[in-house]
């Protein structure tokens, strides 16, 4: 059920860089890190009958067996063969690793691993697209945008004329607010620490900015204040536990629903008083915005297609893949939105 | 707007116990508690349209307005006027108290001071309903039974053939488990720590029970191996923290969803792994069960009228008004499920 892809582009996302850095994760090393990206396939192992060679693909982090419960939930998209595991560097099928260097294993990560020219993928987290679909843009839907957009038009469903708050302004935030935009969110309050985020976010339709560092109180009584009673809906998209609790409390009592997208250190804990779930909040979390990658995503890149989706204002820089180290650098400065790594050059 | 009821029939709610007990709620003495009760308009008050004396009513904690944003939204009861105050021990036109002795004021217990045979009660506060329906029986939909089944009928909302734990076999809790029999849910399982519950629950479709004293690990845990990876559902109805935080983490990833019915000590604080929420459960809270009073607990008495629904066996005691303390004794041993307190005798 293996298949092994080239790999034309990659790009940088966070969680790449939270276990690189291993401060909050288990380390596993030497691991080829990657997830977010465009390939073709090279050649199919036994058992795969929905790929062949020059196929056009996105390697998923989380994929679908089409089998188990969750795959025939219409809910979850947490396959219980597939779904992300951090800590696994080895191929489900032998729990061996097929890249080396001599002689010893370099292991894997979520299954992926698209820093690398070649790389097996198990058919189940490919989703193939239109061959016309041009990979160095919708690379990006592999991860990040689609994680954003789902998290908002999936499981936070704003209503028409309502307000989002959105937590962490970079590349899967701004997918969340662009999810907010499409479903005709009136307000979509950026909420970022750094303030550079807040001229790029304009373009993503973000109609008001809130930088905690800016105020003595908690973020989430600036948002309460500032709309009357709290938000309709929020996203958190950073992986920082204070602001998944401001997400939280920050909606409105009544209705509001909280949707968490960001990967946490492993020891955080999330804390509120039960009386603002009581009060009628409603709190969630999503991986990969809740989209199926096999069923859902070749329609997303329909979207960019057809151009109900624009995914080239995600797009800041680009490096060949000799400068990896460069996109390390942008996002750890917080410039930027993602970096596109030609592996070609 | 303001309507002066006779009261014929009240039940004791631990709600009562609480604030009577006044451990981990602000005290306000003295107060007249009370809150479960059916009775009859004896006048109304300037302002006040809809009744008249005679008309046959529920006094209910948490009112509508039919004016905010709460009570014109779909998804919420939360009234901006007349909410569940615990706090307040006064009518909120004059900020007075309507009760007094000796000259002394005595304040009310969230707008119903059902332990008396009359009480004053703002109209929004007050079902009119079916003059036929017996009140030593609908009373008792007046605060629990439509609490524990609205939690699960209006916000649980389990499928058919699917699994839902109950934590806490009061009668909020059986009416919980009640819903989850009518909407067709195949396993039932009650959690409590108390053993005699389990007989009683047996009336109620609960189809399984668990007593957390009976193992060593948490009970989540227990849940989570009975269910190959936990509950579609469950409804908390404790007020106990510890009963929460076990609630939300034995449901399962990808589609769980948790209800808090149970009122929680005022320092509470509900702590999970982030982790839990981003593999895609869902957890939320309810007052009354998401029902408006006003325009929804009329057709939930209609539901008894029609025998949809039995009250008989959630009333497991009467008594008369002047041996109201046996109620007490009664809950505090975690005897029965509600006493009916009669007001004549
Ligand atoms: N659940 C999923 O399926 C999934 C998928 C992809 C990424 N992620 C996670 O989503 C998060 C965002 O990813 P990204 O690539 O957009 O990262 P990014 O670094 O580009 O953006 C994160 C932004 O959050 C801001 N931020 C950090 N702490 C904050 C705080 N306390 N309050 C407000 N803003 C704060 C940062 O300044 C930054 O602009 C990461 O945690 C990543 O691991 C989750
Ligand atoms: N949200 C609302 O609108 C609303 C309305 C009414 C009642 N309530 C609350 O609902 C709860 C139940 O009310 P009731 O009248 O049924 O009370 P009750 O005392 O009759 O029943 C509570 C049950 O919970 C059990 N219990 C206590 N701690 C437990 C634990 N850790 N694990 C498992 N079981 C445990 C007790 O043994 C008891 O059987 C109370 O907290 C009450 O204040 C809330
Ligand atoms: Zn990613
Ligand atoms: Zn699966
Ligand atoms: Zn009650
Ligand atoms: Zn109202």
């Amino acid at each position: 059920m293996e298949v092994r892809i080239k790999i034309l582009f990659t790009s940088l996302c966070h969680t790449d860089v939270y276990f690189w850095e291993a401060k909050g994760q288990n380390p596993v090393f030497p691991r080829i890190l990657g997830h977010e990206a465009g390939g073709v396939v090279e050649s199919v192992g036994e058992g795969v009958t929905d790929l062949e060679p020059g196929d056009h693909v996105l390697p998923v982090f989380t994929g679908e067996c089409k089998e188990c419960a969750h795959c025939k939930s219409e809910e979850s998209n947490m396959c219980d063969l597939l779904r992300i595991n951090t800590d696994r560097g080895v191929m489900i099928h032998d729990q061996k690793s097929r890249f080396s260097i001599n002689g010893k294993p370099v292991f894997h990560f979520v299954g992926t691993s698209t820093f690398s020219e070649y790389t097996v993928v198990h058919v189940g987290c490919l989703a193939k697209i239109n061959p016309l679909a041009p990979l160095d843009k919708v690379c990006v839907l592999s991860c990040g945008i689609s994680t954003g957009l789902g998290a908002t038009l999936n499981v936070a469903k704003p209503k028409k004329d309502s307000s989002v708050a959105v937590f962490g302004l970079g590349a899967v935030g701004l997918a969340a607010a662009e999810g907010a935009r499409i479903a005709g969110a009136s307000r979509i309050i950026g909420v970022d620490l750094n303030a550079n985020r807040f001229e790029l976010a304009k373009k993503f339709g973000v109609t008001e900015f809130v930088n905690p560092k800016d105020y003595k109180k908690p973020v989430q009584e600036v948002i309460v204040e500032m709309t009357n009673g709290g938000v309709d809906r929020s996203v958190e998209c950073t992986g920082h536990i204070d602001a998944m609790i401001s997400a939280f409390e920050c909606v409105h009592d009544g209705w509001g629903v909280a949707v968490l997208v960001g990967v946490p250190h492993k020891d955080a804990v999330f804390k509120t008083s039960p009386m603002n779930l009581l009060n009628e909040r409603t709190l969630k979390g999503t991986f990969f915005g809740n989209y199926k990658p096999r069923s859902d995503i070749p329609s997303v890149v329909e979207k960019y297609m057809n151009k109900e989706l624009e995914l080239e204002k995600f797009i800041t820089h680009e490096v060949p893949f000799s400068e990896i180290n460069k996109a390390f650098d942008l996002m750890l400065k917080g410039e930027g939105l993602r970096c596109i790594i030609r592996m070609d050059a």
